[in-house]
């Protein structure tokens, strides 16, 4: 049974697309596999899963030697399984930069493409003919993908491609892309049963810079004021949760997905001068908001400097 | 202007991909890009610029900060320019194992398929829709490399793919496959203007076994017999081209293309021990016969064990 997950907190791409995929194997290319999570799939997430009835993968922590696996949504090891280069990877299919950790014995089917979605990588692989054979659900995933990861086509990351792909596959499912995308999002930003530290987690990439290690989080929602009114908690959680994920600092950039802006938490000068020497912000007081900024990938980690 | 190349030993798919994603850069992309070579190509690459009025690409040793490249048949960090990394890699089309060394700063296109040639799968990325409109001698470098890297289908790496992709360019280019293969295979025998020193590195790639930094080299020709009777000069220039190159030890392995079979030469005990431990053989003085062994990538390195 080959196993099919992304990292190792799982939004919307990092649980739909291991799904999209576990059925093109299992049912088109007649490979049995299974999606997998590395840990529980964040809200929206968890949204997709109830919204079409989709049944929530296991979690798992580790693969052994000789485990088929393929890796979706990441090539870098800092977010796969401890034993990544023991088992045996037989495909990629990503849209991030190349980390440069994995290595294969023999050669296998990579795939990264810089669009915004992996579930768009794969509505391309799969092509026109199998995926007519692809259940609703299946569908749906896919369109959600690209919906959490353009923020409904706001994102720079959005490609021409992946708004074509998405509004073909809302036309077949006969939904309404501006009414999906509300229900995602409101989904998405109904936080009120997470904790700080489940906050600071949720969406968060380690990255080092300028010898310190970070943890560089982002919260997408459409009511920011509900995040941002917890703004003393999330400070005072930052440093516990640094310590116990080996970081040194926690940056959390909460996404305004309708003003297109973020506001980024200052819980100290470390990261007063990150926000100056990277954004140009003029920082007073404990947050400041970037105009425009809306993707890590594209916009924070490429600016990160100190 | 995009820089396009392969690995800094230019056999024909390494030659000829280049040419031909420079041609599908500049033409259908239209944004200029131009193949460039680490070294001079091997005769059988030199045939096929021949064979084609194909202009040589120009040789170069090093890239720069700021260069955009486009990575072919490799991404080995050991095969490319000393600087890769400094430079924006901007695509990788390969059919080699992962080998872990190469970082980007952003998402790129990266195609690895476990194909026989990098040019099968610049055939399946160009499409037939533009291919159509690609000279002959750009079909001409696809068939040739494909026919190089199967060995005319031989090789145990040849997939139905590569052996329909070529099928169908010769069928275009109104070529007979075992003619037209016979013609490359001739041109690439002969042998007889390299030094031994030259035809230890003719088509070589470094590996690492037990401690040990190897030199696995392979000569394939359909006169093998022309190298064998230079065995004992061969054998002389190997520790002289090791300690050149960095090397412990120089594999050799004359692949008889017709006979499907490999002749490595035996210089000392370390290699005889490889030879037995690796491919079972009964081996007695200075050369072994393999039976079957033609791809160093699918039979020769997996296979290594001392």
């Amino acid at each position: 049974m080959i196993k099919v997950f992304g990292h190792k907190a799982p939004d919307t791409d990092s649980t739909g697309s291991p799904i999209i995929w576990a059925w093109y194997l299992s049912e088109i290319r007649k490979t049995p596999a299974k999606a997998l999570l590395q840990g529980e799939p964040n809200t929206e997430a968890a949204w997709l899963l109830s919204r079409w009835n989709i049944e929530k993968p296991e979690l798992f922590s580790d693969v052994a030697a000789g485990d088929q696996c393929v890796i979706v949504d990441t090539n870098n090891p800092a977010e796969l399984p401890a034993s990544i280069n023991e088992a045996e990877v037989i495909e990629i299919i990503d849209h991030h930069l190349l980390a440069g950790g994995i290595k294969t014995r023999l050669p296998i089917n990579i795939t990264i493409r810089p669009l915004a979605c992996t579930a768009t990588i794969m509505h391309d692989l799969i092509g026109e003919e199998d995926l007519a054979r692809a259940p609703k659900e299946i569908k749906a995933a896919m369109l959600t993908c690209i919906l959490s990861d353009t923020l409904e086509f706001r994102s720079p990351t959005t490609t021409p491609h992946d708004r074509f792909v998405a509004e073909k596959l809302a036309k077949e499912l006969g939904l309404s892309i501006p009414a999906y995308a509300a229900e995602m999002f409101a989904a998405k930003s109904d936080v009120s049963a997470f904790s700080e530290a489940e906050l600071l987690r949720m969406d968060s990439k380690e990255y080092e810079l300028g010898g310190k290690q970070l943890r560089v989080s982002v919260l997408e929602t459409t009511s920011p004021q509900t995040v941002l009114d917890r703004k003393a908690a999330l400070i005072a959680a930052m440093p516990g949760v640094a310590k116990e994920d080996g970081a040194d600092e926690v940056l959390l950039f909460v996404v305004d997905i309708l003003r297109e802006e973020a506001t980024l938490l200052v819980p100290n000068d470390f990261v007063k001068t990150v926000a100056e020497k990277s954004f140009g912000a003029n920082v007073s007081g404990d947050s400041v908001i970037l105009p425009g900024i809306m993707s890590r990938k594209k916009q924070i980690i490429p600016a990160l400097a100190v």
